[in-house]
C-alpha cells in the first residue's frame, strides 16, 4: 500500500520541471515537514516492525532526517554512508560507487567497518529511488560487511524508471510509500495503481 | 547546564585525537544513537520552547539528525542549508562562505528564498561549534531574509576556541550542551565547570 498522506502532499506541492525532475524541496529534502516526517517513518516502521532491524541505513543529506524520523520508531541506531569524490582507500571502511541522477555525478560512498557488522540486520532508507544506484550500492556495503539486509523503504519511487523493478528482482524486500508512475510539468503526477 | 549524559556519552566513547579533533562517529555524526538524539532534542525544546521558534535551521549532513529530533519537540518545519563548492548566482538563494576547521575546506552555503521568511523566528542547529564559522554563516542567511534569529543550540563547543565566545558577544542566544574546555589523546576531555 503506498501512503495517501504523502501523495495527497506530493499532488499539492511537488512541481514536476522538465528532465523528468520531482522537486519537492518544500517538504522532503531542503526544507522538512516534521508532521509528514513522523508519519513517514511510523509508516516504514508498520512495514518492517517484524524483521529485527538492528540498524538503519541511509545516505547523505536527505535521507538523513527520514531515516531519523524512522528510528524514532525503530528504537535502533542510524548510520548514513557519506559521500566522497575521492576514493577513499584507508582500510577501515566500505565504499562503493554510485552514480546520482539527479545530480549528474559519480560519488564513492563509504560507511566505517565500525558500524556495519556481521550480525546487524540492516534496514535501509532513503528519500528517492530512480535507478537505483544508491539503493545498490547501500545494499553492497551491506553485503562487504557481511550483515543482512532485511529490505528498503523509499520515500518516492520514480516507477517509469527502472530501478525499483531491478531491485525487486534482486530479491530485496522494497516499499516505496509513493509511485509515479508517469509525471508531466502541466499535467502533473500519476501515480501507481494499487494491485 | 550541560547535558549530563551527553558528557558521559563522550567521555566514554569519544576520541580525541591529535590535532584537536574529536571524534563521536559511533553516536553523532556517522552511527546515530537514536535515544541520545532524542533528548538532545528534548533538551533544546526545554532550553527554547519559550521564543516562538517557527522554524530549525541547520547545515548537511550532520546537523539534519539532531535538527529532526529537536523539531519532533517543537513541531515546526527544518530547513538545511546546502554545501556547494561552486557560488550559486541563481537568484532564488541566499549564500554565505562559510570554512570548516573539520575538512579544511571552503564551502558556500545556500538556502532556498521560499524557505527563510520575513516572519520567520529561526533557530540554528548543529553538531560542532569550533570557530564559528557555520553558526556566523547560517546568522547571515537568516538575517539576509529578513528573519529573526531566537538562538542557536550546538551539540559540543570547543571552548578551546573562540567561536562560542564570539557569537555569545554578537548578542546571539548560545546554548551548548557540552562544552570541552581541553582535550588530549591521553588524558581524554575536560568540560568547562558550571557557573
Amino acid at each position: 500500500m503506498q501512503m495517501k498522506l504523502l501523495q495527497d502532499r506530493i499532488r499539492r506541492d511537488g512541481q514536476v520541471e522538465p528532465g523528468n525532475i520531482l522537486k519537492v524541496d518544500s517538504f522532503l529534502n531542503h526544507q522538512i515537514d516534521i508532521e509528514l516526517m513522523d508519519e513517514i517513518g511510523k509508516e516504514f516502521y508498520r512495514q518492517f516492525k517484524d524483521r529485527g532491524v538492528t540498524k538503519i541505513l541511509t545516505i547523505e543529506a536527505s535521507g538523513i532526517a527520514i531515516a531519523t524520523a524512522a528510528a524514532h520508531c525503530f528504537r535502533c541506531p542510524i548510520v548514513f554512508a557519506k559521500k566522497t569524490k575521492t576514493l577513499n582507500i584507508a582500510g577501515d571502511v566500505y565504499t562503493s560507487r554510485v552514480d546520482s541522477f539527479t545530480h549528474k555525478t559519480t560519488n564513492d560512498i563509504i560507511v566505517s567497518k565500525r558500524f556495519l557488522l556481521p550480525g546487524d540486520r540492516v534496514l535501509i532508507i532513503d528519500d528517492f529511488l530512480a535507478n537505483g544506484k544508491a539503493i545498490f550500492g547501500l545494499s553492497d556495503l551491506v553485503h562487504q560487511a557481511g550483515a543482512e539486509l532485511v529490505g528498503a523503504g523509499v520515500v518516492i519511487e520514480k516507477g517509469f524508471q527502472d530501478g525499483g523493478k531491478k531491485i525487486r528482482e534482486m530479491g530485496i524486500d522494497l516499499h516505496s510509500l509513493a509511485i509515479v508512475d508517469a509525471m508531466d510539468p502541466v499535467t502533473g503526477v500519476v501515480f501507481r495503481p494499487e494491485d
